[in-house]
């Protein structure tokens, strides 16, 4: 054997150079904890001549991926270019050449995954991808080891630091979305293009992998039900807060009856709710088990440093099998035939504010509409909202209904002379455990 | 190889028949992700006659432990006695007959934990103890594997759920210690003889177990410094809550310089800490390492499904190492030579209650004492106790001191004429992270 574990390292942005960055300082750590030493010998970049401080740091730098994929003294991959592509490509080549892979892309893992799995498996190699899902905070582990006695039967979680940054800041501070989307802009948290996060993509990927893992069965994130936060407005959180809950950026997926519904949108959640209290950037992933009920990982969702923890973590686990001579453990299998549901048949509560005109009469239409479609009320408040005492603004909290039903419902509210605008519809997620 | 892998069971208490249950309700999942059935072919228990439904379940029952220890044909146990003798005999004797052990066993595994895991891995076999530290909620598996990149430098926990449920009650409910140990106790939550959970016995244990894994050093129960919960009373929450704290029973250690300061106490978390939130009968660990700055696990912390679920993710682990031909991973080490520090260094801040004269120069007095003893105050409260007028309850926060001068500032304080007790010192723990 070599005298030292060789890593190619694919991509040297700001989470590759902290991947850098912590192999180096934690260089004994990681002999101590492998058995041997570590370390990247090649890092694949755009252009080399643009990267003067990693050269400083003594990586030694190509733009030919083929100076890695085909070297054959480098066991190991780290992929942390992002994107899909080239990053699959790379991610496929480096397996056929039958090396190991640690990749932190949420996007390849999220629609190749189950694939890549089983061309590794073939291989005898291992793929990793800790850091794909919720930073530093370790939750694939967790899930495919520490609860493997368990059927999983939810995942819930807030897996997107900065749209839960800015609806945090909506909810505490009371400003609206356009001025708290610039302020994450501001501070780096969300890109000039906000779509990935604020649309919910990003978590979408996250929620994909995540349900996979957990059922055992494909989950694509063309799968899941996606809606993200740009229609929230300050009446919303008011509303939220006045009826005892908090609005996250809700990322879930339930198994019932062989039936996976997987959904990524805005989501009222009790004040008790674990996830209620997750705030600012960070993450939390939720998992319910048939014999450990619940259990929740919390931290810091993203970030250079969180990141490479997961990433070698990963490092450890594929360089103490490369010492002890050990067969790659079993991949995760998806072997569960279980059929993707619609979000039609999605049965939870809701939260719908409109506008009317005030006057007599409006609150039978709207009710006897809703009555109609089997949607049930639990709560309603109505309020002027301006001088003239024209309008008002209507807000219903329903019972359990089923979503189909509920949105004919609000298309025949909007369709009433006496509605304005049918402003939001938000689900309310009661914690059922 | 046999048809499947054949488990004998120590102790068939509450927590055994849980695991006994969830063995046959999981064969199918446990089945699958191992590679091959498991089965749990012989129980040891006191009275083989006084388990008729255990029989009638389909175990065949002992009262000789050697009915496991030496047949050549159970290659794993499972202790879940309890307690350190017999259990720490059996689990000795079966590492020396060449079995893999899981185990939940915390007393066993603070008391023995470093000595028996090398007895394991000089044999070639596996001991895992997932359920002995937070019930199903995992913890020692990201701690050595999930986080094996970062050096942590402290472990923040709350690990007794059923102080955390006493607790819990006393700050919302306002009632005082003994009422809520007796409902405690009809709950099935506290012992008969509470001592375990209320002196934070229970607690040290798991703290001795973490912070060995944590700081890869030897820190035994008898090395972490321990306070219960009996001293609390109504007013101490009252005056948490007026000052923006929660009071917990805290299980923390930390590694500062070489040196590891363990110790269990009621503490002062301020409202916005993380483990602030962690309400009844839960747990939670929080970890702080370099690279993922912090992450927290939080779940149930007891009850037998929960910790089925932890001691049957270690059946997992050894049945596929088992199946797949594999030597056990390297054990954990604590080959760090660390000194263990002792509380009277610790440096944090303080709140102090006591019973005062009502009278002029009291205060003086008082703050005198501190202030030559290095002790600064953050914040006063005074308040009058009777409607004489003559006596007042005096608090007082501190900035950071050092607990050696708190210590004796407090002895110097009870002597004052003006004094009538020092009824209470809390350390405050604030957030550094």
């Amino acid at each position: 054997m070599a005298d030292h574990i060789s890593i190619g390292l694919m991509g040297l942005g700001v989470i590759g150079a902290g991947v850098a960055t912590a192999v180096r300082e934690q260089a004994h750590t990681l002999a101590q904890r492998i058995g041997a030493p570590v370390r990247i010998d090649r890092a694949l970049v755009r252009d080399v001549r643009s990267r003067r401080s990693a050269v400083a740091e003594g990586l030694s730098l190509t733009a030919d991926a083929d100076d890695i994929l085909k070297n054959p003294n480098i066991p190991l991959v780290i992929e942390v270019m992002g994107g899909e592509y080239p990053a699959y490509d790379h991610i496929s080549a480096a397996i056929a050449a039958g090396k190991h892979v640690v990749t932190a892309n949420k996007e390849v893992m999220a629609k190749h995954g189950p694939e890549l799995l089983r061309a590794a498996a073939d291989k005898g190699v291992m793929l990793r991808f800790e850091a794909s899902v919720g930073g530093g905070i370790p939750i694939i582990g967790p899930l495919l080891d520490d609860l493997a006695a368990n059927d999983i039967s939810a995942v819930n979680a807030i897996i997107n630091g900065t749209t839960n940054y800015m609806l945090t800041r909506m909810a505490t501070d009371g400003l609206d979305y356009a001025t708290v989307l610039r302020e994450a802009q501001e501070l780096g948290y969300a890109e000039p293009d906000p779509a990935a996060d604020v649309d919910g993509v990003d978590a979408a990927f996250k929620l994909a992998i995540l349900a996979s893992l957990a059922f055992r069965t494909v989950v694509r994130d063309t799968d899941v039900f996606r809606e993200g936060i740009s229609r929230l407005a300050p009446e919303d959180f008011w509303y939220a807060e006045e009826l005892g809950y908090v609005i996250k950026l809700l990322a879930t997926a339930r198994q019932t009856d062989g039936r996976v519904l997987a959904r990524v949108h805005p989501a009222f959640l009790p004040i008790s709710h674990p996830l209620a209290k997750v705030d600012g950037v960070y993450n939390a992933v939720e998992l319910e088990g048939d014999l450990v009920d619940w259990a929740m990982f919390q931290g810091p969702g993203a970030g250079a440093r969180p990141t490479a923890s997961a990433i070698l973590a990963d490092v450890v686990a594929i360089g103490r099998a490369i010492v002890g001579g050990v067969r790659p453990a079993q991949p995760p299998l998806f072997d569960e035939a279980l059929t993707i549901e619609t979000v039609d048949n999605l049965e939870t509560k809701y939260y719908i504010r409109l506008r009317a005109s005030d006057r007599p009469g409006v609150m039978a239409q709207v009710t006897q509409v809703l009555g109609d479609l089997d949607v049930s009320l639990a709560s309603v408040i109505q309020k002027e909202v301006d001088e003239s005492g024209k309008a008002a603004e209507i807000v219903i909290t329903t019972h359990v209904a089923r979503e189909a039903d509920v949105q004919q419902a609000l298309k025949q509210l909007s369709t009433l002379d006496s509605v304005d605008e049918v402003s939001n519809l938000i689900r309310v997620e009661e914690r059922i455990a």
